[in-house]
């Protein structure tokens, strides 16, 4: 039996997600966030405190997307489009997109919402610029998303696959930081493709 | 012939020297950094500014590890760990962790510093708990890199691969951050390891 450590609102949404659409049975072990501070004997499984975390027997992943990639390809599943596919090029470019170029300045933005939380105050000049400068790269890579969007249900292949998992963990972000603003109409009505399905709201709900 | 648009100290080091290894002919156009201020021609090519970019017929690509992996996977080359091998969880577990666990809070002391720089002062508390929490996410994510790197000279099937040109480029930035006292002994020495790569020192030529 496979064994994924999460919490609610993080990454773990995305593995658990990726277990329900393929039916694959798992134990969920959710504890509250951050799990380091709630959950300190969590510190004994996994030094860094992080979630997810995946144990499988002898296999054990912490890095989101290793974890969707490493079940859905165990379980034979269509979420992952294969290399010899036309469509693996897209695949892997959103794939990426969903961690790298558009949760960068979005994992900035909250970090700095939690900093101005502890000092019980909006930082000076230099906190602004820096909360502006996440602000303007979300938005101009949300742009991306819109135009990739355009006559498009999902990211590639025509079909839901871990390129829009990767995808959706950023976008709900967005909500959680209040900066929906910066969606435009096709990215609001992707996200909502996303929620409306039965598994993703398992995986909330379960996370 | 494959076009990839390239700055210095980008994350285009690890696409060019993905090409160097498998000894692929490219286009390199490489512009000063950042392009957005040095090059502005780009934007008509990349809305974004940013680099990498590869062109390749009418594959078009901009995230660092997707085009490594497709470049990887056409010239059918061994930096792919492949699906069937039982190293490959651990492939996948560090190909993430390099644009992910240990980017994030590299890229956040990145953008601090450049905010600080711009304003030429030191920032306030709140900059200085900033940097401060990016520093320690740093250096307790480089110590599962280290506590990885015991007994093994690379991280995955005992070779090269692209988890290791992922995790260069944080160990890249980790110089230019001048934070290499949060690097272990045996990260040190697989830093150099990978410096050694007559690919890797091409790569860092010629982008």
């Amino acid at each position: 039996m496979v064994t994924v450590y999460s919490a609610p609102n993080t990454r773990a949404i995305r593995v658990i997600w990726v277990l329900e659409e393929i039916g694959a049975k798992a134990e969920i072990k959710s504890m509250p966030y951050p799990p380091r501070q709630h959950a300190p004997d969590y510190f004994a499984v996994n030094p860094t405190g992080m979630v997810p975390l995946l144990i499988d027997g002898e296999v054990r992943l912490s890095e989101s997307m290793a974890i969707c990639d490493y079940l859905a390809t165990k379980h034979g599943s269509p979420l992952v489009v294969p290399p010899n596919d036309p469509e693996r090029p897209q695949f892997l470019q959103w794939l990426w997109y969903g961690e790298s170029t558009l949760m960068t300045p979005l994992s900035r933005l909250n970090i700095v919402r939690q900093v101005e939380r502890q000092f019980e105050r909006k930082g000076g000049p230099e906190v602004e610029a820096i909360i502006a400068g996440a602000r303007d790269h979300v938005g101009e890579r949300l742009k991306m998303l819109e135009q990739r969007l355009e006559g498009r249900d999902f990211l590639a292949a025509g079909r839901l696959t871990l390129a829009d998992i990767s995808v959706s963990y950023p976008l709900h972000l967005v909500g959680m930081l209040g900066v929906d603003t910066l969606l435009g109409p096709r990215c609001v009505a992707y996200r909502e493709r996303l929620r409306a399905r039965p598994a993703y709201q398992r995986a909330i709900a379960v996370s």
